[in-house]
């Protein structure tokens, strides 16, 4: 997508294929900074750390770890290195399955191949197609949901369609494109007025520091509301539709997103507005059918009493 | 209530009756700072600029304000610089219907004054008589209230009772004891286990600011959670009783308190959890029916674009 009109993919390789390239999510929308990966090591702590973000591009950031981790294992001792490699990956975030499925996916090809060149070619490839599907699936993603928002324009009569969204679930937390954003992109692109109301999804803030930077980006209109704004916004029919994205659907469809969306949901069914789960077949998990199994993530409370902003032109953290 | 063992109440008469004191709640929890309110210019100011803030002290404060009118009023332009006195209170906050209370309480009886030293003498009584009424209602709202979390108690089994609050309805947006917290005290005091579910309460952060401090000093345990988590908390049957307070009731019932208090609503329904609001008789407001005609504040977009924290020991603003 874009930034400052200049197109880009929010994880890429290099051009002799040794590096990978990601934007470090943890200062925008104050910095633009490109990190390149080296190492599992590097990949491990991108996804840990939350440089990179997101069910599908946590998803990508795996298969080239996993990818990474193929060009530096030895070959006296290649399958445990993969096999902690793995583990290592897994176990840096909990909640989205896309991380889950590419590390086994890639274990399973890589393990096909006779010899490491072989591997090396299967494991980039898979890399490859693991990102690429992720970014097809999104922009298919975009053309399902513009038909729901072409429908709710015809009764706007030139006003435009306003959408709420929680965190960020644009082209940065996937390859490109993204899950809840990618409809408002495609409807953007076919000239119908948007308007979007961006939950600043505490406490590390993703939608008013990475949504509101890719609207902005993307030339769509946008204000910034904190979480408990929604039930009142909804309330004055201020919004006509909901768009979220999912970290991990079960079976039975139950959802599990970032903090606040269930109460979204409530609000939204209170008030009889339309809310949509926008995501790719990879963030289904099939293994499972209720919401209660699925393991959310407790991060360090640090998250919530300390915040991170700019001042004086620098990225600073208060209490 | 208690600072650092301390007997305080949030706003106060000095010795011979010329200053009013209150805390400058801006600044806690990270200083606590006393301040003098000298003339109706201060009052208005305390209040408009959230140096005091909450349905009851916000009448308390105006009560006291316009007995610092009374004093400063020109003999020969009485009535002309009262009325503006009022209209200047009344125009600080709009939805806490406290304060036009207080504002036509006092403008009706230093009316019936016959002369200056009699106006000031009723102004004087009038608004310590606000201050005490509302001082007195807040203790009987934790008289009500502890017979609920008593009867709750008894089920727990010794486990402390989870109760879930938003913002600040403690004892510093009143004049003593609290609406919301008031129980919670009450509790605490017969040695009923309770515990806290504190809401951050963005853009202003009062819970995390203004009710932490209030139960820290009072020895209850709580913990600070982002306005997001309350429905999860329910949902895991973390929560055993939300007890809130309120801006203004309706004759209906309809309530108008901080944003975000219908989702928490709404995800206690969802629950079947016994969901409170704490009020004084001070804050219904008897006029209207309808809680859509109850005017809603809508403040500056900085208090959600800039946050306000400790840095290196001082009180500053980050983007």
């Amino acid at each position: 997508m874009n930034v400052n009109g200049v197109a880009y993919r929010s994880i890429w390789l290099s051009k002799n294929n040794s590096v990978v390239k990601i934007i470090d999510q943890r200062l925008l929308p104050h910095k633009f900074e490109i990190k390149e990966l080296k190492t599992i090591d590097d990949a491990a702590t991108a996804i840990k750390d939350m440089q990179v973000r997101g069910a599908g591009l946590i998803g990508a950031t795996a298969g080239y770890g996993m990818y990474l981790a193929v060009l530096e294992a030895p070959k006296n001792n290649f399958d445990e290195f993969m096999t902690k490699a793995a583990e290592r990956l897994k176990g840096t975030r909990p909640t989205a399955v896309n991380l889950e499925n590419a590390v086994e996916r890639q274990l399973y090809v890589i393990s096909k191949g006779n010899n490491l060149e072989e591997r090396i070619k299967i494991a980039l490839k898979t890399a490859i197609n693991i990102a690429d599907e992720d970014a097809e699936y999104c922009r298919r993603i975009g053309q399902h949901g513009l038909k729901i928002i072409e429908e709710i324009s015809k009764k706007k009569e030139g006003e435009p369609v306003n959408i709420l969204t929680h965190c960020n679930a644009g082209w940065l937390a996937f390859v490109d494109y993204g899950s809840a954003l990618s409809p408002i992109y495609a409807a953007h692109d076919v000239g119908i007025k948007t308007h979007v109301w961006v939950s600043e999804t505490r406490p590390r803030n993703q939608g008013a520091k990475l949504t509101a930077w890719e609207l902005l980006n993307y030339g769509i209109p946008y204000h910034i509301i904190i979480d408990s704004a929604s039930g009142h916004l909804m309330q004055k029919r201020m919004v006509d539709l909901c768009i979220l994205g999912a970290d991990r659907v079960t079976s039975m469809g139950d959802v599990a997103n970032k903090i606040g969306t269930y109460l979204k949901s409530l609000a939204a069914y209170d008030n009889n507005i339309p809310f949509y789960i926008a995501l790719p077949s990879s963030s289904f998990d099939w293994n499972i059918k209720d919401g209660k199994e699925i393991s959310i993530e407790e991060r360090e409370a640090g998250e919530v009493i300390y915040i991170e902003g700019l001042r004086n032109g620098e990225i600073k953290k208060c209490l």
